[in-house]
């Protein structure tokens, strides 16, 4: 049987980092394998395509070149992480996902939604069985995230405007797709984030943990 | 009036960059103002990419992430070196292109045409005025070539079949597109090799240099 798959998404300092981890050990506890990853990486290739991405000025690559470059990223981590843990059953627990994609370069940087989609679909990207969105308002985000992991702060760079548009691009992803994701409070504490993403894995996937 | 674009195509050792000084200079001298660039890179965004691509073990991304790798690249280096400087009427004689991406990665790592044609789509790729083929038996390009750039081995670590098959691609490509291709024997002398570009640019370009 194969593994579930589950993606994380939101902006900066929402949080998703730490679910993921206290997912996978309540997950273990359960008795269900859950490896940890996450995007932009989660594969030898991948990580080396992330430190180019992450680090230097805003504008250091145009909208559609990280959008390219976000793609040939995920198509490393797809095929040498995500699809063989879920062939052997195990589940995925994955910090940012296609939706970041969407968000970020698509309403944060203004690269066509079908462009994107069609990357997707070039690199078999697979849909995950359940995204838990993490919302944050930008203000208290940015600042939480700050110093967070040394260096990587190409995105933290831009202004609040550009947060706002990807904040919004969540939500309407999560409205327009209620079957797949479920938003969470993430200003509230991680006893409660952790409760709230435990309480949508029971409803949509059967699992209690 | 915009400028013309002329890009070098061939297997390792085929001497296309040195052949690409050579023209510009020529070029020069008759009052064409030609900028030389190559691929993968170009522009400091691609040349960060080629960094990570022409270093390291032959398997280190999947052909997908190299063909993805590569249209990232060439996004950056169309958007901000080659595009700008045909619009300023400068012409572009650029070292490797498209033809390079479906003799490497297509024909060379079994990555679909339609794939790459879709990627070159997608990031509007200019279809050169002129191509010119070095055409030359792997085992002299590869022996010639090694060690002419310290480290960018990773291509030519590939095995003897997938050069002979980059090169049958190439004539292929030629052969497809005769109005934009010219094949010129890259075996003989250096001198040679520029008399039969010069010429094919003053018959197809109509500019003597």
């Amino acid at each position: 049987m194969s593994g579930k798959f589950i993606t994380l998404e939101g902006g900066e300092g929402a949080g998703k980092s730490t679910l993921a981890r206290a997912l996978a050990a309540r997950l273990g506890r359960a008795g269900v394998d859950a490896v940890v990853t996450r995007e932009p990486g989660g594969s030898p290739g991948a990580d080396a395509i992330r430190a180019l991405f992450v680090r230097g000025a805003a504008d250091k690559f145009a909208p559609l070149t990280d959008a390219l470059l976000i793609a040939a990223a995920r198509s490393d981590h797809v095929a040498r992480t995500i699809a063989p843990a879920l062939a052997a059953g195990r589940w995925v627990i994955c910090d940012r996902f296609t939706d970041s994609t969407r968000a970020y370069q698509g309403a944060g940087r203004g690269v066509d939604v079908r462009t994107l989609a069609a990357l997707d679909a070039l690199i078999d990207a697979p849909v995950p069985h359940l995204t838990l969105v993490l919302d944050l308002d930008p203000k208290s985000g940015v600042r939480r995230s700050q110093g967070a992991q040394a260096g990587e702060d190409r995105f933290e760079k831009m202004d609040l405007a550009f947060h706002e548009r990807v904040r919004a691009a969540f939500l309407s992803i999560a409205a327009d797709e209620p079957q797949r994701c479920a938003v969470i409070d993430a200003a509230k504490d991680k006893d409660a984030v952790l409760a709230a993403a435990l309480a949508a894995i029971a409803a949509r996937l059967g699992v209690q943990a």
